[in-house]
């Protein structure tokens, strides 16, 4: 109890520890850094290597390599990973992957380059470099990637009793598990029973009699996504993964799909704002200018469309120069209404909450909604730019820019990631930069446009 | 092994299916629709009434109210779930929350008005319905409010087979549970013991013997992000929650802590985009104004300030007019580079990877990157306005300004969120309208008070 109750107290990343640790790098003192690292917890280790900057870095690392067991590898973000293994002494790095999952051993090694592959598979016993071989054959971002290859797993026609011994005596078990799966001969998984039943059963109560009604299967090639949406969608705790006409290969559990759905979210969210999806708080300056620039590059270019629509309407802004001052506020309302269409949709995409069922119904909705809000709004700004400029034409026409704008912004913001996602893309990515060059675009035109026609 | 497979074609809403209920309610064929329903897992039910029409919606609650169970109502959308609650017969709706756990009662009883409420709370047996309302006690968004009551504890002297023997001959146990817990006689819990390691121990093994390295406690009050965020960060199954000097009340399970990480990571990303967080595909056009034209208007009195800025400019416009068509680049391009700084660091936020043991080094990173950032772009703009424009002067405005407001760009969108969380507040609210305010206004000033300086 003293124990868990010292844990508690050192959750997360406490700014005094932290101070610490980095007090204890500057005068080297290794035995006490260590002795602070040794009692955190790996995920926390993990985030304060991500956090401190790149000096203390290596300083804790020159210092105390050493302490960095398996679990901090895994925790790590992808960009630190190959930083830190190559600063672990070999033997340090042997002890650190061969205490760790296949499943996290497979995770640990997808980004890394060859060299460091060939030193961990190397670090592995035999069997498990096999199980870790054989799941680098599934495809990336699979369910075969994210599996644990130890099951549990008994015939059909067990007993309780059966169960229980057969558990009692068995060498390794896996680290986690929530089920005892049920198979037949030729090793299909035909149902599980929850250990919490199993423990509360007789000893001669059949397996076959307390299975779960919730029961279903993975493929193993089904992608991580999917898998997620499965585990929320359906309160899995675990699942079995098969192959090749239902062949149980293996185990997924739910705190692997917590944390891809936890990475997925937040990748449609950087994807959304036109940033790579491995952006780290990690990354230094040239790190964060590689993710973003290119983005922005692009946005230059699409940003002089605009320019060019604006251009062509030189005359008129020459005419009466008011107008120039007016027209980014079409433009800006039609972007922000079109992010909203955008945000929601690519979100309800996400969650399988936008279908072929419903999409013709919500279309419509997106339309009316931004016909509505477009008629809020440009009675606001019409009244305003009409007082304003004492001239009611320019309020008719900023009224009739904004009504038209707000009809594009909705529709396109809806559309754009369906049409994506119908073509097999992912509805997030460039669809932030095709809905705010629609909705300048047609901002610029349709208010130059119409104040060519009604004020010049 | 039938009904599981049966099970597994039906995953999510295959839209033959659907089809086939829409005819169904068509024709009102109550019993050919009940039979269709009757095979879908309720999550799935809960979709496709969220997903079809309003007018589909109420034929088939008329045909087929009765058919819902408990788990239906619970996986609803808030915004739907009044709408199907009046619709049940009082029967239907006391047998569905009946069969409930009471964390589930609680979510589904939080949204809805007083009546709702008191007619579900009526139909609960007295124990449960007392159990429900001490968890309404707590305040929403709590520990309290997401923990189940039931939970499995037994005094820390227990043995394996006590332990087993206890949970065999227990009246009720919940639905799911993946730890026993052990108390102290002042039911503080000490620690907890995996069902795997119980099943594989032998009967003679003490409890204590076998506890798991990572127990933690949960204190009721905690806020259910910061629950989200401790299940995925230690990978929690399950975990115990504490109340009045660490006094057992309740235990949470990592399939709830899921669903609000998934829901939390939604919201953000519609607060960012300026979308109310109960926005759902279900809505109807006037529901979606709603959520929506609000942060519009706000942003059309924002945009007000560009403009505002811009008619200060009017002389060096009326004598330059090509400045009006080149000016959205700077202001366009600054936006977007804000809004990458802002989901980023939006993002890390939630995923505790921005605290204030980077903070700093973030913030001078994000300038860094900024002026780089602008550099890049300051070339290509500076020498393409230059050449199209002929007049290199044009050339150097662009670019002097598109580098101020990149640089502000970053700063703003890291600055924003982070001052907002200092304050207490959500730092995805407003924080897009006030970062593209700044960049819009910014780069207007820089590129018009430049031209005006160095062109006229």
């Amino acid at each position: 109890m003293a124990d868990s109750q010292a844990e508690q107290d050192e959750e997360g990343l406490d700014p005094r520890r932290v101070a610490a640790i980095l007090q204890a790098i500057e005068v080297g003192q290794a035995g006490v850094l260590r002795g602070l690292l040794g009692q955190m917890h790996p995920a926390d280790v993990a985030d304060l290597l991500e956090q401190i900057g790149p000096s203390a870095r290596e300083g804790l690392l020159a210092l105390a390599a050493g302490v960095l067991d398996g679990a901090v590898l895994s925790e790590l973000e992808e960009g630190l990973r190959e930083e830190v293994i190559s600063a672990l002494p070999r033997e340090a790095l042997a002890a650190a992957v061969r205490s760790l999952d296949t499943d996290d051993v497979v995770d640990l090694l997808e980004d890394l380059g060859a060299p460091q592959q060939g030193m961990i598979l190397e670090a592995l016993e035999a069997s498990d470099r096999f199980a870790v071989e054989q799941a680098l054959g599934y495809p990336e971002g699979s369910a075969g990637r994210l599996m644990q290859r130890e099951v549990v797993a008994v015939p059909e026609h067990w007993t309780v009793g059966e169960a229980t011994d057969h558990l009692r005596s068995a060498k390794s078990l896996p680290d986690q598990f929530y089920h005892v799966l049920l198979v037949d001969p030729r090793m299909r998984p035909v149902g599980y029973a929850t250990l919490g039943r199993i423990l509360s059963s007789g000893r001669e109560v059949r397996l076959r009699d307390i299975l779960e009604d919730s029961f279903r299967t993975i493929e193993a090639t089904m992608p991580e996504g999917d898998v997620a949406y499965l585990f929320n969608q359906y309160h899995l705790i675990s699942c079995p993964v098969v192959q090749n006409g239902g062949r149980l290969v293996g185990v997924i559990t739910i705190d692997d799909a917590m944390a891809v759905l936890d990475e997925e979210a937040g990748e449609d969210m950087l994807l959304l704002a036109g940033v790579g999806e491995d952006s780290a708080m990690s990354d230094g300056p040239l790190a964060t200018v590689k993710q973003r620039l290119p983005w922005l590059v692009v946005n230059l270019f699409t940003a002089s469309i605009s320019a060019f629509v604006i251009s062509r309407f030189e005359g008129t802004i020459a005419m009466i120069v008011s107008l120039a001052a007016v027209m980014p506020i079409v433009a800006s309302t039609g972007g922000i209404g079109g992010t909203q269409s955008l945000a929601v949709s690519v979100r309800a995409l996400a969650t399988r909450d936008l279908t072929r069922a419903n999409a013709a119904r919500v279309v419509r909705r997106e339309l009316v909604a931004g016909l509505l809000n477009g008629l809020g709004l440009a009675v606001i700004l019409g009244i305003g730019g009409a007082v304003i400029y004492g001239d009611y034409r320019l309020g008719v026409v900023l009224g009739l820019a904004m009504i038209v704008n707000q009809i594009v912004a909705a529709f396109g913001g809806v559309m754009v990631p369906l049409t994506l996602e119908r073509a097999g893309l992912d509805p997030a990515l460039a669809s932030g930069t095709f809905v705010t060059t629609l909705t300048d675009v047609m901002g610029y035109l349709a208010f130059l446009g119409l104040a060519t026609v009604m004020m010049t």
